[in-house]
């Protein structure tokens, strides 16, 4: 049902493909086998969306991305709007509490000050709407035919409260996946405004900040083992992220992952998987079992977790895959995507 | 003697020219009128190459850059060079002891894998020169026709020892004005690998990180009042930015600012001014006048800082301007570039 932009054989060739930027297997790749090494480093961190870093008796998380979305304006946001709660989103998964960030912008010549005025009040307003202040920036021009229009790249820093310790070795069999409301939309909205499709509904991009609701979380126990939003690779990346990093196996029963209807519709029509398209306001969680309905009973109390759901649970068995029961009774491996259903998604 | 890349008139044009990536008067009506308006702010923190933030009891510097020079490689250094030196610089700038960064790539679909890896290394081993440690990264991929190869964003965390308050706010007159060595080699290098053009004596890039050389002086007296490392603009611009941020003038001794005499006759040549040229391991200090005889042994002292020498003071007079008194007796007004002589220098 995938269909992939670079097929396997492109992971040979010497030359960088839209693929290596898709949060697949490519991207970590070109991280594992190229970066890290250049960088003189083998921290785990450095292969994850945060790292945590001790400074000055305070414990940080620290996270930076560049966003390259087309367009830069779609139903439900802007790449104003992804560049904050990307990165929000990234520090929250570290259970820290986002307080500031920085804005790198590169600007293509010619490109219009409305539009880069546009791009920076959408910016303003979703710090503002996730409680973080932008700090201190950066502006480059380049030629036309450089660039595209506008580029971002906002880093962030926040607090990581005392007794909370995310990350996938801490995952254990047992444990309870959660996923805190429909996945696909982000995708979609993106890709059918790219393509001018028009659905009889209107899918918008459920890109927002989750702060709040992972500080809702970690009131109920500091004790969750991990977070992860899935963004570029969708669910499909996350879980197998985590599968990986944990040694052990997760099972997902299909039928338990919230898509909306018309996420499904477009997903049949245009032959995605809705578990590997990206989502940007939305967060899976793995839980100890005995705080799994507490947990969730908070995200459903909460207006970002109000659709959440069970829909897995990790085992011992098949360490390091992902595997989908499906509606039929079935059983599918689902596999870390190669590189990208849809380029610049963010 | 300036050539500018932007006439006066495009800075009522409604579209972004190469000006307003260069650090002069068109950048600074873009941070001033359209981005931090939106942003929310109006901190002189987000003016600045570096904000200062207190988190969890530690006080912390930030910065954020992003780096499109072209080409890649340049005699002295690479992108993977100055996208260290140049957030570390940033934040030694602040007084910080510089921690660690993270690494955002923009990639160009088609680049050869060996030029990314070629400057991932040079990037680590710029890193590992500056003590800091890159734990975070981001990789996005353009299509061609998108991008230039390679762009690096850097953004850093330190620091800041107690005691260390470096801002213009401070500035007084009667501060002396040092500079750490001799000023303009990065942007002639930059220029002459770009135009082809050879001199009798090669000019090589100055980039470098501060650090080192920032706590070498600290250690004489924490009281300094205020650092800045004249790149985008070169000495005129920080100069220029520091005269406006403290209220007061600035006077400069034309004949004691270091100019290499390969760089004075490359600039006189092309036409450009070297107190306009970028530099990436230099750094203007302002020291209060009793310090300012055992800072400037101290800098002769450090690698970094062996020709050091003082270029200037700061006076009652034309507060906000800086002034030039010319080898020959004169006095000109060294203004605020407008826009950039050399786009696209770091």
């Amino acid at each position: 049902m995938l269909s992939w932009t670079c097929p396997a054989p492109l992971r040979d060739r010497p030359r960088v493909v839209m693929g290596h930027g898709g949060g697949g297997a490519l991207s970590a790749e070109l991280v594992e086998q190229v970066l890290l090494p250049a960088f003189g480093g083998r921290e785990p961190a450095a292969l994850t969306d945060s790292a945590t870093v001790e400074l000055g008796g305070a414990r940080l998380a620290f996270s930076t991305d560049s966003f390259v979305v087309r367009p830069l304006f779609f139903p439900g946001g802007s790449i104003g709007d992804l560049a904050v709660n990307g990165t929000v989103n990234d520090l929250a998964m570290s259970g820290a509490r986002p307080a500031v960030l920085s804005c790198g912008l590169i600007l293509e010549e010619g490109v219009e000050l409305d539009t880069v005025a546009r791009v920076a009040r959408a910016l303003g307003a979703a710090a503002r709407a996730a409680g973080v202040r932008v700090v201190t920036g950066d502006t480059k021009v380049v030629e036309a035919g450089h660039g595209d229009g506008v580029y971002v790249n906002t880093s962030g820093i926040g607090l990581i409260p005392a007794g909370v310790d995310l990350r996938p070795e801490r995952v254990v069999p047992g444990d309870v996946v959660v996923v805190s409301g429909a996945v696909g939309a982000h995708g979609v909205a993106i890709m059918s405004e790219r393509e001018n499709l028009r659905f009889e509904v209107g899918i918008e991009s459920d890109c927002a900040p989750l702060g709040g609701l992972v500080e809702a979380m970690l009131a109920v126990t500091p004790d969750l083992h991990v977070l992860r939003d899935p963004t570029r690779g969708g669910l499909a990346a996350a879980l197998n992220e985590i599968a990986a990093g944990s040694g052990t196996g997760v099972v997902v029963q299909e039928r338990a992952v919230p898509v909306p209807p018309p996420v499904a519709a477009a997903c049949a029509m245009l032959g995605l998987d809705p578990m590997y398209v990206a989502n940007e306001g939305k967060l899976v969680a793995f839980v100890p079992r005995e705080h799994a309905d507490a947990v969730l009973a908070a995200m459903r109390a909460h207006p970002r977790g109000a659709e959440a759901a069970i829909v897995g649970e990790v085992v011992a068995d098949h360490p390091g895959m992902v595997v989908a029961r499906t509606g039929l009774g079935g059983t599918r491996v689902v596999d870390l995507p190669l590189g990208e259903q849809l380029p610049r998604i963010c």
